[in-house]
């Protein structure tokens, strides 16, 4: 699905961007780069600001118009900061563009399309467009970086790639602790309760102060060994206290 | 709700990601940016990346220590490529922290915490931290440049923001809910350490041990009045303890 997807930047001015929007393709499974008419490329500055993604620089193709990039694409979105007057199909929320993009992506190419710096895209490049998608912004400063608008819909396409049962992605977890048996919970809240009253801190059996402070201890959810310590620092506290 | 999204970028070494992390901003609505310690700032590189954002770097405070930055927030997130060991509460995906987040800036500040560029955050700031969050992504090459994970997260919590009702309404919450500040937390901290040695649980420093209880208090997220609870047994149990 990712590999069908590809990323399609117009006339960039800033080489720089043309690196940094490979490497946040990367960061999120895409590597078709196809560029029409960059004004400098390669470049150094893409090349550095690629930084690990040098391989999609080197794979990218270069075109002359924008009908050459798209013309074997089932779908073609036009993302730009500006709506046009053309009454092309247009995304509110790059979530809804994504879920789209990927379902299409399944079994033939799709582009995502990005215009100049400046200008964005002209009228006959809309016009090769199947669909517009904007980002939503801050209406008193919208216009993204080209390279985070890139950033920004290449990661709401791998999320609903995730978000889709077919993916095979799984989340870097830390490793999780062991669980408390129910019965060692209760010992440890009876011990709580117990100190609770020799120490002073309940005068007289108070149910809800005493509900209050377990609900919290079960909601923490400590593992085996985070209740260990608990009842070695209650352990602690009784040695102390009157009998 | 946006104006108590705070973005705290620590010790970054490339004035120009610290330009372009402002330019992320901006273009989601959030305005408040603090620097801890950066390598250099202000910089040229830094205003010539920020375009049409330079009014966040003027107004972005600068602190030289993280604690510093995030004293007074009720949840303050650690964004990170690398999962920590430590037991604190993750968000896998960026769009449900960003709806916790959302939910508590509607009163108080909350804070979102980048690293450096490539050794993120030390230990001793993942302490400071209530949450962590990864931005799920190529398990090849999955380490996105600062700004653009700023831009990311900026985005999804202004995604977050978006998809609440429009008005201006929040939800009256009862006393009980409120979240403590950072520094009535690190007082309870300190007073269960000092406690800890005290009872004679520590017979000598054991940072591991204190650390542990600490990530599990942490991972609670008591209420003010559950620590307000927690302050008040700690107390009983002192009360009984040598000097």
């Amino acid at each position: 699905m990712l590999s069908n997807i590809r990323i399609v930047l117009v006339q960039t001015f800033h080489p720089g961007n043309i690196g940094a929007a490979a490497r946040a393709m990367k960061t999120m499974g895409l590597t078709n780069l196809v560029l029409v008419n960059p004004r400098c490329f390669p470049d150094e500055e893409a090349t550095r600001l690629a930084a690990g993604a040098t391989d999609v620089l080197e794979k990218a193709l270069v075109v002359t118009s924008l009908e050459d990039a798209v013309q074997d694409c089932v779908q073609v979105v036009g993302a730009s900061a500006r709506l046009r007057s053309l009454p092309l199909p247009h995304f509110d929320e790059p979530d809804d563009m994504a879920e789209q993009v990927i379902s299409n992506a399944t079994n033939a190419p799709v582009a995502l399309v990005f215009g100049r710096e400046r200008s964005g895209l002209t009228n006959d490049e809309i016009r090769c467009c199947t669909h517009q998608v904007s980002i939503p912004a801050n209406p008193e400063y919208g216009i993204l970086n080209l390279s985070q608008a890139v950033q920004i819909l290449a990661y709401e396409t791998h999320r609903a790639w995730r978000k889709r049962d077919a993916s095979d992605f799984s989340y870097q977890r830390p490793l999780e602790a062991t669980p408390p048996s129910r019965e060692q919970f209760v010992h440890f809240q009876d011990h709580l309760g117990r100190l609770m009253q020799q120490s002073g801190f309940l005068t007289q059996p108070h149910a809800r102060t005493e509900e209050q402070l377990q609900a919290l201890f079960s909601r923490a959810q400590p593992s085996r060994k985070e209740l260990s310590l608990l009842r070695g620092l209650l352990s602690a506290f009784e040695a102390h206290l009157p009998k």
